[in-house]
């Protein structure tokens, strides 16, 4: 974290990054609904109001602590990488190795936790979701543009509601338990997918 | 509700009928955040024991709660109608349906609670969620299948992949605030991936 790098901030830093791990923590042993103020607070070894002080309601403080914890994990989640491997085998590998995370029941918990707190809070959801995972939509979108650009893909494409159906694939198999489907029917949608984006 | 025509329990069924009506207004005002089941039991007239005697759980009660309105609500959502219209023509009407259904604030709200039912409990995951959109499910899937007997779509395609990723766009774009987007895009979405499937 920057922060801790800061000069005078290196102990609020830290304490932080201790309510984010105890949070995670929670998740992952009692998922959304188990998860209060009181016991992140209790796990991380501070003060009720000193987690509150930093986040203002629980939706908040997963959204950060799942973030925290995905941004280093997930392979694709951050912007893309050079374009040079070619389009489709870009989107392949970032979609493979999305889906296949999700069986890590660890990342599958964080994932619903995310779900959870963007659902639980409509009118939060699109800075808890939609902002917290735009990382990872654009990197697809300019995956997706790329192949445009290539003349791989049709250009009237709309590239939004694929990215929609790639991501969402996968979420829809989070929350009916087939998670452990998601590696082998992603290969399949992308096949899919792509074949029909491809200029005729 | 059958149980209203049974002898000797219409009280039981029109206290359970007031329970869920009351469940899906707290919801809508609310979210599922803000459902508890003493604001249902007040709501409804009744104690919370009541509530707690025939559902044992927010998650459960909003689950019902849920499938209760949708129903009767959502086109395409029971058991597929006759195979007359031909495959694309009944899945478009379909997907289409059902995308424009979520700009409907009140539907957009009871599909959110039950999203975020099932990412609370993700034990319940497979219960709340799969069991309860089993019937839409399989009306995609037959729907798909039907274009497969007919030799309209490949046989080797991947339709359970296709059917998470028409569901899973929608619920993608409910947790983003992008619902607003979701019949513009069911469309071209049903476009590219009927193109995929196409045999060529």
């Amino acid at each position: 974290m920057d922060d801790a790098r800061r000069p005078g901030r290196p102990r609020d830093a830290a304490r932080d990054e201790a309510i984010l791990k105890a949070a995670r923590a929670v998740l992952v042993d009692e998922g959304y609904a188990g998860l209060s103020m009181e016991k992140v607070a209790a796990a991380a070894g501070v003060g009720k109001p000193t987690v509150y002080r930093r986040w203002s309601s629980k939706a908040s403080l997963v959204g950060d602590a799942v973030l925290h914890s995905f941004l280093a994990a997930v392979p694709g989640f951050g912007p893309p990488g050079p374009h040079d491997a070619g389009t489709t085998q870009q989107l392949t590998a970032w979609f493979r190795a999305y889906a296949a995370s999700v069986r890590d029941p660890h990342h599958a918990a964080m994932i619903r936790a995310l779900v959870a707190a963007a659902a639980e809070s409509p009118h939060d959801a699109e800075a808890l979701y939609k902002q917290r995972t735009h990382a990872q939509y654009t990197a697809i979108l300019s995956c997706l543009r790329a192949g445009v650009a290539d003349g791989e893909f049709r250009a009237d494409a709309d590239l939004e509601a694929v990215a929609d159906a790639l991501i969402g694939s996968v979420l829809y198999q989070l929350l009916t338990g087939t998670e452990h489907e998601a590696p082998r029917r992603a290969g399949h949608l992308l096949d899919i997918l792509l074949a029909g984006l491809r200029r005729t």
